[in-house]
């Protein structure tokens, strides 16, 4: 089955400068909600976290994800999609990726890791549904 | 072991005009989101919904739950909070309830239920853990 695709509305939410609520999974099957920033690629919800975080164990445990991302500028526009991590990218192009989701959340061209050593990785989540 | 008391920061977002994104469990035990009008009696974070929707139905099943609220004034400030639904409360009470919900939100005195006959209840969501 193909996965639905992001509608225009929900791309250019997930461009703009809003944040995300991402929910996984814990490992006694519970709810779990993070903050994140966003970004597409057009066809996946792409997020990028630190090795070893609670969401990427919960993560790598089960892939089910759910996401929120709120049009900052209207409280009533938002756009959820329901899915799973299909993919998962490390390496210099997570390197390359935060750098560029700090750019257009903070301005700052690099990131700034709180542990020298954590290693970045990419989810690219793979709508099973779009709402909003 | 008493649950863990919501903060001074919590309650003012919390009773602000602020939405919450509630998680919960769909039957097939992935995270489900949506938007909602959060209050607070100091103790809990209160929701109201109509009996029959899917967040309803999923919280029947399993009272697990984590709410964030977002501050609309700093997209940085927020609270999660994760526990699970330790009351229900229907009939008059959630009535008045999502009335006095319509006019913090909307100003308006009165809520427009979706249909005449919906039955609304409040959720009571007991903290277990307290973020932000």
């Amino acid at each position: 089955m193909p996965s639905p695709k992001l509608s225009a509305k929900a791309q250019s939410i997930i461009k703009g400068k809003n944040f995300g609520l991402l929910a996984e999974l814990n490992p006694d099957g519970s709810p779990h909600l993070t903050p994140v920033w966003v970004d597409t690629d057009g066809k996946h919800v792409l997020i990028n976290t630190a090795i070893g975080r609670v969401k990427e164990r919960n993560i790598r445990r089960d892939p089910r994800v759910a996401i929120t991302v709120l049009d900052q500028a209207n409280p009533y526009s938002w756009v959820m999609v329901r899915g799973r991590v299909a993919e998962r990218v490390t390496g210099r192009e997570a390197d390359d990726h935060i750098d560029s989701l700090s750019k257009k959340y903070t301005g700052r061209e690099k990131f700034t890791k709180q542990k020298p050593d954590e290693k970045r990785v990419i989810f690219k989540i793979e709508p099973e549904q779009v709402v909003g």
